[in-house]
């Protein structure tokens, strides 16, 4: 089985292209894996597990989950992203411009404008190659979702875009945003000692938000710069989380903390963000290909990922 | 440039064939890259940054380190190991299973018994196939060190197997070893509470041990049972360590807590070793390839890693 191994500020996610015509390694020698295993049809292996498989450095390849590439109706691609922990995610910032990348450097798309289809709707890339690769991408994001109900997050009055919320006796305020997948903002004064282990976790998980949620901590340095760490739902703390990084923008500018314009500093580097006045928010990061490969057809066949 | 991920216990490592003659890839699709990228000669690379930079799970590959597999005058073939900071070790004992496996499946020997060059001496493999694949693998370790002198250790009289190493105000017990590179044993009842990432930093660096030490804290079972977590030099908390494994077995012994053989159980799994009446430690046990890959060409570029 091909894959591709991408990140986007060490956000990164091991791919398979499952469009069809070409593969991962299409540039390089061919769609067609040499290693004697049957390709594999959509929807025929257990995404979850092999996500799960994969993402561990130990003894799969290492990644924060994994993305698949499949055909679309209604767009260029569509894109489904399952966690480390085998959870599926609606979408991911960084992971898509990967989705992009693929898709330009293998000559399966030849626009430098892409629709790819994911599960907060149908997003528009814009790709910025070199040399024939992309090397940035800029991604519309779409609008953000406000409403308590549908982030979904279940306490609040419905209309202030502040959440308090109860941890084993210490309130934490958040602001709740859904950028097609939950977060839940927080600002803090020092990032460094932001308690990322401990709240994480426990915000993810909170009743509140019942289809957990991401977290986001957010120092505000000017009115056109964040710093920010995040603590990702099925994942724990990554290194950059591009949906995220959109939720915190928005929440800076909502609670008159920032312009709607800034940039983004996460341990990773920097990502770029902008909510427009027709409320669309843009998200712009650079986006890099580790390797090409294909996994071992024994180490599938021993985790029952292959059909015998 | 050709890679292949291997991991023994979970203690994975990206693996380089500098051998010439055919490659990680060598069994599916012939050793020559089609990436265009120019073959690369021993010693032309910074190997160090390479390990760094492969290691690295966000934006690399994802392992413990970086083994390569290059000709020998004396043996098989010679390993060197890089762990993910970038120093050199001289010898892991679940890395060699994966060098055994490599120069095995891909026909770079015919034997099941080979014997590979280390910084630690060479040393022999018996191989364990299955349909022409080896699944695990037993290695004659050499002889333990023992003489603080040489392990190197600079406490202690020289003759005791034990040394007090002062750690902030605490004493730790500890049994150095070397197995062709530095332990010291740190025997606990309790392994879930056992302050790994505390002293293993500590112990590692601490001025008793001139090359920095690897850690393990091990707590007995019964006479043939050992559980043990390892803190590597240079790498951290890992899955699994066979001269780690090695040293505890050699340890527990020396110390009146075990017999000569002993089941090593692990994070990872199970290792079984054997300390001989001729004084010869052998390590048994398993060895799995997750993938074969290639790393990108820009990849590589961006970080000084190819030649213009």
């Amino acid at each position: 089985m091909e894959f591709a191994k991408l990140h986007g500020l060490g956000n990164s996610y091991v791919y398979l292209n499952l469009l069809g015509d070409g593969g991962p390694s299409a540039r390089g020698e061919g769609g067609q894996g040499s290693g004697g295993e049957r390709p594999v049809p959509p929807g025929a292996l257990d995404w979850a597990h092999l996500a799960r498989a994969v993402s561990d450095r130990g003894t799969g390849i290492g990644s924060d989950g994994l993305i698949l590439i499949l055909p679309s109706q209604v767009a260029d691609a569509r894109m489904r992203i399952f966690n480390a922990d085998g959870s599926e995610g609606e979408m991911c910032g960084n992971g898509i411009r990967g989705v992009g990348k693929v898709l330009y450097d293998r000559g399966l798309v030849r626009s430098r404008h892409v629709r790819v289809e994911t599960l907060a709707g149908i997003l528009a890339l814009e790709l910025f190659p070199e040399d024939g690769r992309v090397q940035r991408a800029r991604v519309q994001m779409g609008r953000p979702i406000l409403e308590p109900a549908r982030i979904p997050a279940r306490l609040g009055d419905g209309r202030a875009p502040v959440l308090e919320v109860r941890l084993e006796g210490e309130e934490a305020v958040v602001t709740p945003v859904s950028m097609g997948n939950p977060h839940a903002v927080l600002f803090v004064d020092d990032l460094a000692k932001a308690p990322v282990q401990e709240w994480g976790p426990r915000l993810e998980h909170h009743p509140a938000f019942p289809n957990r949620t991401n977290v986001e901590f957010v120092a505000v340095r000017d009115a056109a710069t964040l710093q920010m760490r995040v603590w990702e739902r099925g994942s724990g703390e990554t290194q950059a989380c591009g949906t995220g990084a959109c939720a915190a923008a928005v929440a800076a500018h909502l609670t008159g903390r920032a312009g709607r314009e800034v940039a983004v500093h996460l341990p990773g580097g920097i990502l770029n963000v902008r909510w427009d006045d027709s409320d669309v928010v843009w998200l712009e990061g650079p986006v890099e290909e580790v390797c090409q490969g294909r996994l071992d057809v024994e180490w599938l066949r021993r985790r029952g990922l292959l059909r015998p």
